[in-house]
């Protein structure tokens, strides 16, 4: 018997699942941007995946392997909002019941939108509560198949998918990434992403952006010790708010990253204005730390060719309007 | 001598001149409009083109056509904005210098960026001069090249490449437009996509959108007799606020164009307020009145397959914010 991990045959059979089903979203370049930075930038443009961020790819991955008994109970997850989105398009394009577990103070579109899929929400305070007790009692109650944010090798392996695209699109520019610069919660996407561009573009670095307060990842993978986040602390970031990197995940990107760029709330929403104004995406502060990583020379550009992700666009609309009126 | 005219050789012509020049924009679709208007909208990403719109492909078509001579006197261009950066981009590549003709009130954004790409701005009152003889004089007297905004056949078929890549887009994803719907100012785009969807896609009808109060195109073909708009009028779309329609261009819309749709200030700001949400992508009220056509059903959707140009983003942050606030 094999031990399962995450493999490049694992996220190309992902991209399999995946066809026609998920978006091949493009890789956005900027005039503007490359003479800013002295680099070429090529943004893989996640905000425009369905739901608005790239985890639609990890949940469709994982909920379309369940078999019919596993369907026919239904699929839990918890979720600050994207990976909510994500298992509740899925589960509705798979006919598959779905339960969210989100904080009370998620923004409220993206309740908006989970409730829109046709997914039951139940709501937990992310500053006393801890969802992942919650979450796994209630699976095991009732059944329920439990589709993790990132802790998963399906979901890891879907996220992946959009590393292989960027990378053959690269190619079709001519061109293939120095460093790829991942938005990093608890590791899913960074993880997928260094699994397949290992093999696919073995050259390329990997590097990892977090929000400040929440980037014991790149601490984690620096000190070689596990470093867990204050979960009390606030950040804008909240799609990356999270307690610590995967069990799963922190292996594979502790062989693999080799870079890591802690973002401030100020830099975050810089580069939300930033990307207003000049790639005319919205994208939310969590989708938004690896460009602001480009944008504040944490990550050096000059001379080289970035790949980035910008991951997520799901923002109330008063935090957005607030943000371009500071930073715009 | 052969007379000219805009011809579906000449759009192919302009493509091969914007190789490696202008970006291959997405052709965008999003499942959530889909299901709320019945059909299947694919949406050509304009805002993501160099300088935020699709201007850049007409002045670029243009410009590198000039003579060596003609190239060391410059060019001179009037706008409220994003022709203006169309221009300015193209003459910086092609290392041309640009005198563009703005009105005091455009956006700021976009008088910023006209100068961010090395040209000269002269600001006039849009209110009550007349920038079409202010320009021509200048032009004039100092030998510098017009570069028409919508009425030139160079410009037409520069903004119909956009038209090509939609049409083929759209076949790989094995669709075939129904109704194209432009966003029309003074025309130059419309009748450039006519003019090749004629050939590429000829069963496709062509539609209008324009704001209230400048529908003055579509009131023409409709009446066969040339409308002007009350340019005193203020509107949200500083972009298709043309006091009327081309001479070039409208006799090529009059023989292609079927419907039109006239788009409150309201409908529009609904409209942009939806792109913010669920397209993610930032668009300027004079490049949404396509999307507005199908999100009011004036150009009704529901079982048609819709090509539709979101055809420019550049929008000063505070208004920006102020249509969040009220519409999102």
């Amino acid at each position: 018997m094999t031990e399962r991990m995450a493999t490049p045959d694992g996220v190309r059979r992902a991209a399999e699942r995946l066809k026609g089903k998920a978006l091949l979203t493009p890789l956005i370049e900027n005039e503007t941007l490359n003479e800013k930075v002295g680099g070429r930038i090529l943004m893989k443009a996640e905000v425009l995946q369905h739901c608005g961020s790239f985890k639609f790819r990890g949940a469709y991955n994982l909920l379309s392997q369940m078999n019919p008994n596993q369907r026919k109970r239904g699929v839990l997850a918890w979720s600050s909002g994207n990976h909510a989105q994500g298992v509740a398009l899925a589960a509705k394009l798979l006919d598959i019941p779905a339960t969210i577990l989100m904080p009370a103070d998620a923004p409220a579109l993206k309740a908006e939108r989970v409730r829109g899929y046709g997914a039951t929400i139940i709501t937990y305070d992310r500053y006393s509560e801890d969802r992942e007790t919650i979450g796994r009692t209630l699976a095991a109650e009732r059944g329920m198949t439990l589709a993790p944010s990132y802790d998963d090798f399906d979901i890891i392996e879907g996220q992946g998918t959009l590393a292989l695209e960027a990378a053959c699109q690269a190619a079709e520019l001519g061109a293939a990434f120095d460093v790829f610069i991942t938005c990093c919660g608890g590791g899913g996407m960074t993880a997928g992403c260094a699994t397949i561009l290992e093999e696919v573009s073995p050259a390329t670095q990997i590097a990892i952006a977090e929000p400040e307060g929440f980037d014991e990842t790149w601490a984690s993978i620096r000190d070689g010790v596990l470093r867990k986040a204050d979960i009390s602390r606030r950040t804008l970031c909240d799609a990356l708010a999270s307690p610590a990197p995967g069990e799963l995940t922190l292996p594979i990107m502790a062989r693999r990253v080799s870079a890591g760029a802690s973002i401030t709330d100020d830099e975050v929403q810089a580069a939300v204005a930033y990307a207003f104004k000049y790639l005319k995406l919205v994208v939310e502060p969590g989708g938004a730390v690896a460009l602001a990583a480009v944008l504040t020379g944490k990550i050096p550009a000059a001379g080289r060719t970035i790949g980035l992700t910008l991951s997520g666009g799901n923002i109330d609309p008063s935090l957005y309007a607030q943000i371009l009126s500071d930073f715009a």
